[in-house]
């Protein structure tokens, strides 16, 4: 079979470790990548970039400071007008979401928030009107925008938000104002620098009535001069564990005062003499979470294969420990442990990619239901990408952190790529909705199921991934295929939110009220909505590998990553799964067997495994994960970019350093 | 009971929680700290830094680039020399590293190698007649010196170093050489910019022979001009996860000569015609590392104690969702979710503390052996520091991140000093030892206990740490007490002994070598390593809970931090526990209820728990776990240092997005 990666010169042992795979590395990059097409994109636009002096990086920008990061973003979006035609000539979505994350990686871009959030905004909020007058505008880039909803004291419960916009007939405007610090919007990125225009999400209040929070489109900046305007202060909230080149920002308002139109009117209205015209159906806006989620889920699988690429690439270079005398020093890829801790990240980033690419299928079926009049799906779609998006970036950055802790002393260099990416992608944890805050949404889902069982009642609702809660168990305890593993843990699953539920029903009839039980049962709901998750996840794959049109090489190594997959998540459940015996010991060791087997089975093919997820030098941006293995010379130069580089002795040296050691070899002479 | 932390003015929240102390925090923090003599040092100490206003950073050091912030180090470590005298006058050591971390804090200094590293080695490895030449000027800072033993392509196995020190009996020298890129030293902190001297750990050659690595002293910049000398290449080696402000470095040799006696002569020795003299013992280097370890730990505990201080206190003062409708948001801390997150790590900070102080006590049982002429209980010792630094620096990241996240977006910031925290401390999982080899190190014996147990032999030690491996187990699988609960651990902690060293022989008995069954069958290795060294904690805090003398008050929340820490680990555990049968689901049911119980009983007094650690402003380096608790508007102030601040419009906007914006409207303009 076929490594299409080997080149000539490259490292030999990495060039040996691709002679052995045993499937075609390409039939794989199309399967993970998701199309033919995509793969090839993919590659003519990371070629462009190559080819196109201008977009590089004067150095690595993990040696630049926070402004210069900041200034290389901003030169190199000044060139995109030039750019983006010529490498994207057709507008297609995908590639330039492609393009620019060649040009600008992951540590944020001024753009970044006007394309996400501001744009889908107009386009989902503003009336006809509206959407006329800023569009074109906001599509061509005249403006810059973002979107201002989290403030300092408050995030996770937008009713309590405290910025308002109150509404003044006599000049038919809104004044925006900032009542308290805790009010000051802190957080959106791109806010504190780039943007001058900005959605604000504040309470609407109007004839002396508090109608919530509301979003209002509003200029923060002079489109000229750039100037924050009066009534605005505006600004850079500091450095953050990554993400560092993003300006996000602080902004406050004193009676800043804008015209009635800019607000977003498509939804809610206000008439001119200040009446409010409620909107007409409200849950649409959980059809863009759940767009972004599903998209993130993807983005989180991605960043999981790139840490395993860097790592078992790494690993099959790295050399330690003689293990049999006079035969050399061993790869580091040869241990048991080193396996463990590398292949299942692999494993799952194939699980995860699989699992958000089913819940992009599921959004696809909500917005035809929709159009049928019917959000039926949307309240387990909400729950089903709750559950994965905390569940998927919480073991995306254990993996990270694992695949990083296994490249040693060089895998806490920002040279291996790897902390700054763990700094990036961490963030995910805690953005687009809190992880402990998702999984009880997930786990408000499965109460309403808990309550249909205990009741006897049936559901109102059926699907595939809640099937199971409602039959009798499937699993007869034999956990020897993926499938009867599967049933153990819907077993484990359906167990576990139905003790979360009568917990929570417990703590009700000593009189305590929902809202407090349900505080006081977070623990065993989060431990639910993570069981159940987790069936989700399991369940997709074993289909994917079902029903994959690939060859029987290619089968075989995604069924040896569904075993691995699969028993992993097997062992980390042990304890579920013993709990009640529906489970022995003597099969949860077999798993354990299951595992190591399949580690055995797959170290072979692991360098090939991680090169067909194939990313670009630019996507791994790795000096220790670099396709062609040359590590070491290239962290030589890789260090020369230090600036404390640039002088032998730095020219403070004989001032503070030099100095005390000059005074205290005086003092030692001197009592002499 | 009296917490106090109380002051006038601080927020409410906070004041309202330390009212509610249920004992007397100074009680509790001379328990934590020590001593009383360590907390009043350490709070004068403090008092003389903030009394000292040359030794304040002109902004946070967040917002300074590694150059500045080096140059900042410089800058107060030339100011020792004046301070130290005043503020530590009978240089006790304890003092004299609170009073170093306190002015530095935990990121790096320039003499941080030259104090932990170059003098103990001078002290250990040098003869008389070096010590005399080398060490006053040491101690005196007359030059700066560093430990360099890691190269680029070397890290664990010792034995393959590649430096080499050729001796040349012509001129009495050595000559250093790096006959190969791989060979570059690289890692060692301060190496790259700081240090004149350094320890050189270079394979001896000697007539021919290679003698394998051994340490030598050797000059690498002049002692005035500090240029680097000819025949050395040093440098800084990049920016890392953290301690950026240490300049960790590189060093290459170009055949450098040195003095014959550059060489460190206490044990190993080179006569003038270059015959070799072995050393009489070296068993004795093994203890160093157990000393280092030991003290690694106690750091450890307490930067875990530091996160949990921050998100605690944060916690306290954050509120978030309006549980019953009308009386206001509540505080974060009152959802269970939130205090299963936080106070497991309060008691796991408590827990690690004592296992560190224990160790001490071995280590001093240890020296006090060899002075009778006896190294028996270092194997042991070996042993359990290294189970130890795994588990405790693996645990202590894994909490930090948790007690990071519970601070929601704030958390992400470097304001709240946690990302920063975890960059500096996540180091640890590697240096001194890495983990995964760690926990190895500490099977290799529990392996040899295994092979008493099979073969019916007695051992051939004693020690309290290791007895339950050949005495019946003492559970009777009833885990009601912390004691039954560890005698359930130390059973499952046998049996994974035993299941580690038959899987080792049965691949053995197919015909492998030792060390390749060694490396077959490491994850169970690992997982004996990991379940023995959790049994040594529990069974240190049990005894420190059952023997401290304290007040009734006080050694209550200590039973509750001892069950709250005992029964997490029970749970974490789980299915080892039920494996075999040997706990019932209904056992671990009970101990997830003593875990609800304990944080039930433990929420009052939450902040107060956290307070009574004693951190400093300057040691927790936290805008949101601030005493006085006023979070929101110090953020604000927090953020203004950002030098993106500097200029509401950036001198290089007009240039770059600016003008893209102005000729994107233009281009709008023109069309219509």
């Amino acid at each position: 079979m076929v490594n299409s990666y080997i080149q000539p010169g490259d490292n030999p042992d990495l060039t040996a470790e691709r002679r052995q795979a045993t499937f075609d590395t390409e039939e794989l990059t199309v399967l993970f990548q998701g199309s033919a097409r995509s793969v090839k994109r993919r590659r003519e636009i990371y070629d462009y970039y190559q080819r196109s002096p201008d977009l590089q990086d004067p150095v690595p920008v993990d040696f630049l400071d926070r402004v210069e990061k900041y200034e290389n973003a901003q030169r190199k979006m000044a060139l995109l007008t030039k750019h983006v035609p010529k490498v994207v000539p057709d507008g297609n979505f995908e590639d330039l979401m492609n393009f620019f994350s060649t040009v600008f990686q992951q540590d944020g871009f001024p753009l970044g928030l006007h394309n996400s959030m501001l744009i889908p905004t107009i386009e989902n909020n503003a009336d006809d009107e509206q959407k006329r007058e800023w569009l074109p505008k906001a599509r061509a880039n005249a403006f810059i925008g973002t979107y201002a909803q989290t403030e300092l004291g408050h995030g996770t419960n937008l009713r309590k938000l405290e910025t308002t916009a109150t509404y003044d007939p006599n000049t038919e405007e809104f004044v925006l104002h900032s009542p308290t610090v805790t009010a000051s919007k802190w957080w959106p990125g791109n806010l504190g620098k780039s943007s001058n225009f900005t959605v604000v999400v504040a309470r609407l209040i109007s004839k002396g009535k508090d109608y919530g929070p509301h979003p209002f489109f509003v200029q923060i900046r002079d489109p000229v001069t750039h100037k924050s305007v009066p009534g605005v202060t505006v600004g850079d909230i500091g450095p953050k564990f990554g993400i560092n080149t993003n300006d996000n920002g602080f902004l406050r308002f004193d009676h800043l005062r804008i015209p009635r139109r800019n607000m977003f009117m498509k939804n809610a209205k206000v008439q001119p003499d200040g009446t409010y015209i409620p909107p007409v159906h409200d849950k649409l806006a959980y059809g863009s979470m759940v767009y972004v989620r599903s998209f993130m889920i993807r983005g989180m699988a991605h960043h999981l294969a790139q840490a395993a690429t860097v790592a078992i690439r790494y690993s099959a270079i790295r050399r330690q420990g003689e293990v049999t005398p006079g035969a050399g020093e061993v790869q580091v890829l040869d241990y048991q442990t080193q396996q463990y801790r590398l292949l299942p990240q692999v494993a799952r980033a194939w699980a995860f990619e699989i699992a958000g690419r089913y819940t992009r299928y599921l959004y696809q079926e909500f917005l035809s239901g929709i159009d049928k009049g019917s959000a039926a799906i949307l309240p387990e779609l909400h729950a089903v990408t709750s559950g994965l998006k905390s569940l998927v970036t919480h073991h995306v950055c254990l993996g990270i952190e694992q695949s990083r802790m296994a490249c040693g002393g060089h895998g806490y260099s920002a040279a291996s790529g790897l902390p700054q990416l763990y700094g990036i992608v961490v963030g995910g944890c805690t953005y687009e909705g809190e992880n402990m805050v998702m999984l009880l949404q997930c786990a408000r889902f499965l109460v309403k199921i808990a309550a249909a069982i205990r009741k006897g009642v049936a559901p109102g609702f059926k699907s595939e991934a809640t099937a199971y809660f409602f039959v009798n168990s499937a699993s007869n305890g034999n956990v020897s295929t993926p499938s009867g593993a599967l049933a153990a843990l819907e077993h484990a699953s359906r167990r576990l939110t139905l003790l979360a539920y009568d917990r929570l029903e417990a703590i009700k009839a000593t009189g305590k009220s929902h809202n407090i039980a349900w505080t006081e049962a977070g623990v065993d709901l989060r431990r639910a909505a993570t069981a159940h998750t987790r069936t989700f996840i399991v369940r997709q794959f074993i289909e994917f590998v079902k029903t994959v049109k690939a060859t029987p090489a290619t089968k075989a190594v995604l069924e040896d990553l569904l075993k691995l997959y699969v028993y992993y998540e097997v062992i980390e459940a042990d304890g579920d799964l013993l709990f009640d015996g529906h489970l022995k010991g003597a099969d949860i060791e077999a798993a354990r067997v299951q595992i190591y087997e399949a580690l055995r089975r797959l170290r072979p093919n692991a360098v090939s495994l991680v090169d067909a997820f194939d990313f670009n030098e630019r996507e791994l941006n790795s000096v220790i994960g670099r396709r062609d293995g040359h590590v070491y010379e290239n962290l030589l130069k890789w260090a020369q970019n230090s600036p404390l580089n640039k002088n032998d002795v730095l020219p403070f040296h004989h001032k503070y350093l030099g100095k005390a050691m000059i005074d205290a070899q005086d003092g030692l002479f001197s009592k002499l």
